[in-house]
């Protein structure tokens, strides 16, 4: 998928908004647990009851990792059953890999050959050739991190460098590994403050903006700071969204809180699609 | 297992080895692929005629997750045959983890619950949240990337701040998130001539060191300039090892290959153990 169908995509749905599949067998209703794939089960009314409100699905690995072999033949059923049944959506490994270039080569190969993944978040932290075995995909993309939405962002991603910041080393050293059609980034809601500094390096690349929801950020700030003129924003929503109701109705109520955040993407997307506004002009 | 433990291990086996099941299914021999799952039959006689020179395997998450299901399996069935054939051998997940508390807390459930290895590595680039999840289970290891073996290693981490690494901020930050009975650090042994600025900074605790053999690092060298009293280093070998023939006579020649290493590594280990020397006095 190039970034002009995932805008097409956008513009449709009136929706930046990406859903977290982070599926925890602790946390799903408890009457799933006597169906034969309890995670696939929960993951498949969720997706046939929000995707008329999302573009893009992200399951995150951990969560499948957790139940090991079963955990893993879920995800696998997961992404079939999105490519398959919703072939126009985005699908996002939320996998953190990133690892020497021989060893890259075959994570690359896990989510993008072996499953059918459109991207793939990758941790910066190993340099180039841990990231470009990734890149070498047709319609494949890297989501990489830069600044992220937890505590800890603050540990290294800060650290200053000739008055530059870790995380900005990291956006302006790997732009010249891809271009906008195969590189996402990942950019906390946060740490919205940043977005203004972070669009001035990259203007017209996505951005993977998790962190809205439990983790306390806010969409209309990172709509108004982060959105360009093809949108340029995904922005993630997990347990707001998957865990809004722990009873028979989870689906039903994750439909409606999805609605409730396509709502407020709507009106933020009215600035660029009628040209009401002009945001980044 | 305690360091104490580990090190107990190398004495006895003269070996301070850690061999990486890198295993990918385009490599092993041919007349695997008949077998019901080649990929642990391969792993499986690798195991049975190295274990004798090596303390610890390390199994590649990437190269089981290329297979998908097929290859989590394969991993769970390796992992469970060293446990329980041979229980003194030390198992890292070479996963290179890392996310925010709530998805690390997950990774640490996959790897030490669901699975039971003794190790994960993980990249440091999320900070604290990210790696302490792993810290609070018993006898169970960190792994944290510090400074890694392949050529991307110079895009960030040596960033400099007030004179200081950003390989060096990441020992110093994180040695109070562990200690030196769960947390060991990656040092590429491409990087041998940093191990004597790093030992000043953590003169306690085992280094990973990776990059022996296909990656041109030096063993004596790493010895030399790394090693503490109670050894305080597992270094990989990998493709060397396993990938000595590719002929039905593999394991004997990954044997002869572990061997040769293990013979330098006694070597080294007279220093410490009969006190003929004194590494890092």
């Amino acid at each position: 998928m190039t970034s002009k169908d995932l805008f097409e995509q956008i513009k449709k749905k009136q929706s930046f908004l990406c859903i977290g599949l982070d599926t925890d067998i602790r946390k799903i209703p408890s009457f799933l647990l006597d169906t034969a794939d309890p995670i696939f089960a929960f993951n498949k009314e969720i997706i046939d009851s929000t995707n008329q409100y999302a573009v893009a699905y992200k399951p995150n690995l951990a969560f499948y990792e957790s139940m090991g072999v079963t955990g893993w033949n879920s995800l696998e059923k997961t992404v079939n059953y999105i490519r398959f049944k919703y072939p126009d959506i985005f699908i996002i490994a939320d996998a953190k890999r990133g690892d020497i270039g021989n060893t890259s080569t075959l994570y690359a190969r896990a989510f993008f050959d072996t499953m059918n993944f459109d991207a793939v978040t990758v941790a910066p932290y190993m340099g180039e050739d841990s990231v470009k075995p990734f890149l070498t995909y047709v319609d494949k993309w890297v989501i990489l991190l830069a600044l992220t939405s937890n505590k800890g962002a603050s540990d290294f991603q800060f650290i200053k460098e000739n008055g530059v910041f870790l995380f900005e080393q990291v956006i302006k050293k790997s732009m010249s590994w891809g271009n906008s059609d195969n590189m996402m980034y990942v950019v906390g809601a946060t740490q919205a403050e940043m977005l203004t500094e972070i669009r001035k390096i990259i203007p017209d690349h996505f951005l993977l903006i998790p962190g809205v929801g439990e983790q306390g950020g806010n969409l209309s700030e990172v709509a108004a700071k982060g959105m360009n003129s093809q949108c340029g924003l995904l922005v993630n929503s997990s347990r707001q969204i998957i865990y809004a109701s722990s009873e028979k109705d989870f689906a039903e109520k994750a439909k409606l809180a999805a609605k409730e955040v396509q709502t407020e993407m709507h009106k933020a997307l009215a600035c660029i699609i009628h040209e009401k506004c002009s945001p980044l002009k």
